[in-house]
């Protein structure tokens, strides 16, 4: 409060985002909700509950009082570091609230509910044309949409859609790592297959897993790499993500019960979105400011956990015994080489999802290409199918066998997303990055994780990253963080190390 | 919408009713989850998404349009009896919001929760001298409440506290029914005593009862009873209740695992409420009109269920041999009789929550003659317990040896809930009504029970009570129901046929 005890306009600003923060908390439980434990019947009211909460914030976002409060608080700017950051930030959400007409975002959500209808019978059928035309219209949409956000954020359109997902990098940047990236796979991949052939399959783990036992072990575990059990539940849902809000983190996952890895690595990848939320300043709680600083940075986060840590040669010499323990049989599926051969596979797919850490990017690099293609207007919706098997076989050296392992595989354009994508692989290289920087500044971290301890990694990040908030943009992140933007080579450097040797 | 595709008066007024149905609805589930799922360390946050929707509810409820519509749709009323009774509860929802003046809800607000503390320490101390000024304090609150209320209402002020929980019966109309009740217990009592224990004690099922195998069970029966496994959950909390919304109905109990009684009986009864809001009338969802009609109807609901069907002996003749079969172990304590003697007792306790359904209205009765003192000033503060005392020496011949057995045991004055209470006792002979009004109007009603079948007296419920929404007032809705308004007898003759014969 100011001296005068009229709150001013920055109080009035951060309030107001305070209340914001709040229903979008109260639309993440709801959310949680209806993945984990929502009957079907719910479905219908639960929709209501959600458009309702999401109109409320977005009517207080958009309020006419808020303009002036920004113009005041920008006048009058608070002391403090972190209070000016915050006020940029207020101002970057508003700015992005409102500059695209009411009315097309109005029919731009109608043309997206609509689109993604029709792809859910395209994919059935493997047959692009089906929503060729939806999607034709719904993309001129998002450029009209990028259109109206570029100038007002002073970005090109693309850059403003990217924007949406991960603030603080360009197409600048990302376009020649990602350039790096592709030429480092045409020949790191061809050798890490022929390694991994000469060495043969591993030997599997003999189910059945039950689902209960893995439950139990997948919780014990997420707790041990720092989770708190006053502030988070594990449960189960159809497709695993981490959501609730930061005090009251909630994980899902799915089982099954021939095999355990995707259950166990997947609560450990939900595990370090987790320990993100949890290590936000909570000085800043419910303000832009005190977010995380991004979707490629919360990815990090998560890779940092699943793929630098919990499937290092370190920690699976700890966590064989423990799997051993729980699951009893035959011990030698369990020895930490052959865990690592189990746990560390590449494979040349043509579904996204299912993608190794080798092979993922790109498939991402393949849609980083297409969406810019499409918001110039370089490239038509009918002729997606083509430029995105082409581009397949340019990458990885395979061709879909119809559109539905191809360009149809994944929900995102159809609902009218673009931008997304490139996040899931700066965040793979920025987790190498990190870690790479960690190794470097902390001692023994690979000593603890011999002994199922994180510790000293979440230590780490949790000063250079999760206290970090939003108080920096993707590549001033890494910067401070470890002393350069986002760089392919620690990434490279970690898969030449485990796939390559 | 009217002819010009301008909303009326009356359709603004809906869709603002709808708009706050919404928000309440995401506020119950987010209420559910705190108790059946949140983890400690969410409650905090949980307190803030409350408060925040609660007001934001509040706001658009008082907002200056409303009365302006109010007036207008009541000058031009709707067409239809249901539209017309919304209407008029739509207006009595506002006079109930808006006849407090702002500042006394918030005071108010802030000393019932600093009463509701000290009653924890009062409590915990057997000492009420502790919480006397603040409960003081606190009624002085409500009595100023309730006499702003009353002229609004056109209500004495208790009767103005009971309708903000059950709408369309008075003092009048209870204080007679009670008087007949307690009457009637004076000679009841020592019968149903001595008659049971001539009978001497129940044989116990041996345990343990594995709370799995308990919750299994209480699952299968609530959903034989005719609660829809798409429409609702079980779950478990510290205090069982049904929350949720009429789509979406939760149900929760605790299980100890030396006896299964209360578990059982209590999803029953929570079974009973959850299959009123799956009733109530759809084409009026979120509208006041198509609510439950009050506490009192929805106690009766519950108890119909689980009093009057689930503890009947055609009921039980077919529930023993399910719970043999469940639980294995001797046959005997499964027997109908056995089983009938073991859930049904009559005992003479100090505390309410724990009472038999022939104590239990002694329990109300005391607390409704001491609420209409306390609030009509004849009684102070400080007199309450000795009140209490001889209030319950008169009505069940007992004394509590300390206060916290005694008018210090239920939370609700010290939150500042006044005219609460009766409601208990008015669904509980409410459903002794309906229960012989569906003997009379459906045939077989005994006979399905004795096949664990509730069908015939749900259907009858559906038509009469649950469909009927908000259409009528308590007593009226009885009256339509049995042809009459709230009557112990057929809770006399109930209790009667069932422990003194």
């Amino acid at each position: 409060m100011s001296q005068s005890n009229r709150p001013t306009a920055y109080e009035r600003l951060t309030a107001r985002a305070a209340r914001i923060a709040t229903i979008n908390e109260a639309a993440s439980m709801l959310g949680w909700d209806a993945s984990a434990m929502m009957p079907s019947g719910g479905g219908a009211a639960r929709g209501d509950q959600f458009a309702v909460l999401a109109g409320i914030a977005h009517t207080l976002a958009t309020a006419p009082e808020v303009a002036d409060d920004l113009a005041a608080a920008e006048a009058q700017p608070p002391e403090g570091v972190w209070e000016q950051e915050n006020l940029r930030l207020l101002r970057h959400g508003h700015t992005r609230a409102t500059a695209v007409p009411g009315d097309l975002v109005e029919t731009f959500a109608r043309a997206s509910s609509a689109c993604e209808k029709i792809w859910r019978v395209a994919r059935a059928d493997a047959n692009f044309s089906t929503v060729a035309a939806s999607l034709t219209e719904l993309m001129s949409m998002v450029r009209e949409q990028a259109q109206a956000l570029a100038p007002a954020l002073g970005l090109s359109p693309y850059d403003a859609l990217m924007d949406g997902y991960q603030p603080g990098i360009t197409t600048a940047d990302v376009a020649p790592v990602f350039a790096d990236y592709a030429t480092f796979l045409t020949t790191a991949l061809p050798r890490a297959e022929e390694l991994q052939a000469s060495r043969g399959p591993a030997r599997q783990p003999q189910g059945p897993f039950s689902e209960d036992v893995q439950e139990a072990l997948c919780r014990r575990l997420s707790l041990r790499a720092g989770l708190e059990a006053e502030h988070s539940r594990l449960d189960r849902s159809a497709h695993p993500f981490c959501g609730g809000t930061p005090t009251d983190v909630r994980i899902t996952t799915r089982y099954r019960t021939d095999s355990f890895h995707q259950a166990l690595m997947g609560v450990m990848h939900e595990t370090g979105h987790a320990l993100y939320e949890r290590g936000l300043p909570t000085a800043f709680a419910r303000q832009p400011v005190g977010n995380a600083a991004g979707m490629g940075a919360h990815e990090s986060q998560s890779l940092i956990v699943e793929m630098q840590a919990c499937r290092s040669d370190a920690y699976l010499s700890w966590l064989g015994p423990q799997l051993h323990e729980t699951f009893g049989g035959e011990a030698a599926p369990y020895a930490p080489e052959n865990l690592g051969r189990a746990l560390r596979q590449v494979h040349r797919g043509f579904i996204r999802v299912d993608a190794d850490e080798m092979t993922y990017p790109a498939h991402v690099i393949l849609r980083f290409r297409l969406e810019q293609a499409l918001i110039s207007g370089d490239l038509a919706v009918a002729d997606l199918p083509g430029a995105w098997n082409e581009g397949m076989h340019a990458l990885l050296g395979i061709t879909p066998p119809d559109d539905a392992q191809g360009v149809l595989q994944d929900i995102h354009w159809y609902d009218g997303l673009v931008g997304y994508f490139p996040s899931y692989s700066m965040g793979a290289m920025a987790a190498a990055q990190l870690m790479a920087a960690a190794r470097r500044d902390v001692g023994g971290l690979d000593a603890a994780l011999a002994q199922g301890n994180l510790a000293p990694l979440l230590g780490w990040l949790r000063e250079k990253v999760h206290g970090q908030g939003s108080l920096y943009g993707f590549n001033d992140l890494l910067r401070h963080a470890t002393g350069k933007p986002l760089d392919p080579r620690d990434f490279e450097a970690h898969l030449t190390a485990r796939y390559l040797t």
